[in-house]
């Protein structure tokens, strides 16, 4: 399967005091509450607002996730999730993440798999994966 | 209104890592979040699980919570909470929480104004407040 | 003792899918964690950044902290922290933050009683409380 | 490299409903959450504490982590984080995660790629990878 030719969404985001552990530097779960506010800032973009979602029982519940941790961030960093579409499967799909500094240092690279899917009665309710629609694919497809 | 003489709920915790911020101390929403979950561990004890909360479509949110913090913790502390209603009201109730070290020394302690309610139509669907049913009382009065 | 006059910082904010609980709120620590991070914003903004806090061995524990809940706030929501001085006692101070949402629902009021304090051999050793200086009072002073 | 033959750590953990998001299951973070504090009690039990890593300017920052989602897991659910070392290199070690309800399910495996090292300077300076000592390795082997 051929790598998807993706748009990019970018999420600012800062490092708190609270993002910290007593390093001094990220606690790094703090990379996967990123990495996950920025695929629905990203789905948000292209139309699927978290309202949406909600009222037509949407949800992209998650496979795996992995992060490489690159340099250190510390308090007070700004920064930006850059986000795109690695890979389009039949129902699920792959986000790949670039965690960048302001000053232009890559701080983490990352990705999430997730399921496209649809609660069969509403939130809480079991979901079931759907086959992606083309339509879909394309609101995330760089021209 | 006169004091409730509850029973006291115990919920054991330990400060972690990444409870941690860069001073080495636990980062103060973590008591919060022990809060909460000592809340729902005390209902739990008396016989509204989660799941039976969720079954019921009950909920309990916050009106107001407050702390105030006595000694810092560090990674590795063991602790405890312990939780009492302090009050019971209409459709409120007030849960005091005493965070304590497993050595004795008090952390920190707070209390949570909570409110009883049931959503409508399920979760999401709006809450309204419920008048504390006297049985329900009755399960957290010390005998 | 009277009310200091104090100018506001404004710190952005955003609701995500993380930050809510089962009940499709936000869940109410992370009101708190919205608070810290807005302190941090308002004394960097006077001048006193994180890094300079952490050269000068400055800190500012907490003493206690509080928070009343009006109106529940949702995924996506955006939001800002309205944070002033409200007192500033010897050696502490008081940081009101206001939390409204961005149609001007206000979704939560809290403040932080906090101490200002120099750990005496760096990070992570003893911290002692200091006078707060004039200099610095007069940094929050709305004129 | 031949796979490294572990003790097994064992460290119990419960979903809280802060831990949950609005689908009413656990926030994937969480569990890179609990795999970092299950290193540090792992760590602990072969003999370095916390306070034992903090005296002897000791730390194991992130090289990489990942984690595999297998059941969703509901507020209340009682789990153990089920680790061991998969793998040492020369400063490098991998801590491999599987956590499992207490029903026997599992639901999430992931690893952590860390490596061993120690501050020039005390916490917050730099941070140097050290050769890891056969003796340290010896306390991790399975007999």
């Amino acid at each position: 399967m051929s790598e998807f030719h993706s748009i990019v969404g970018v999420f600012p985001c800062q490092v708190h005091w609270g993002d910290c552990d007593p390093a001094g530097i990220i606690f790094y779960p703090t990379y996967f509450r990123w990495m996950d506010a920025a695929t629905w800032a990203f789905v948000d973009r292209v139309g699927y607002s978290a309202k949406r979602m909600r009222s037509e029982h949407l949800a992209m519940p998650l496979v795996s996730a992995d992060c490489r941790f690159l340099a250190p961030a510390e308090q007070g960093d700004r920064c930006e999730v850059r986000s795109r579409i690695s890979r389009f499967g039949g129902k699920s799909f792959v986000v790949a993440h670039d965690i960048v500094r302001e000053d232009g240092t890559a701080l983490a690279s990352g990705s999430e798999t997730r399921v496209w899917g649809r609660y069969a009665d509403g939130p809480g309710s079991p979901l079931k994966g759907e086959t992606i629609p083309e339509s879909l694919k394309a609101l995330f497809r760089a021209t």
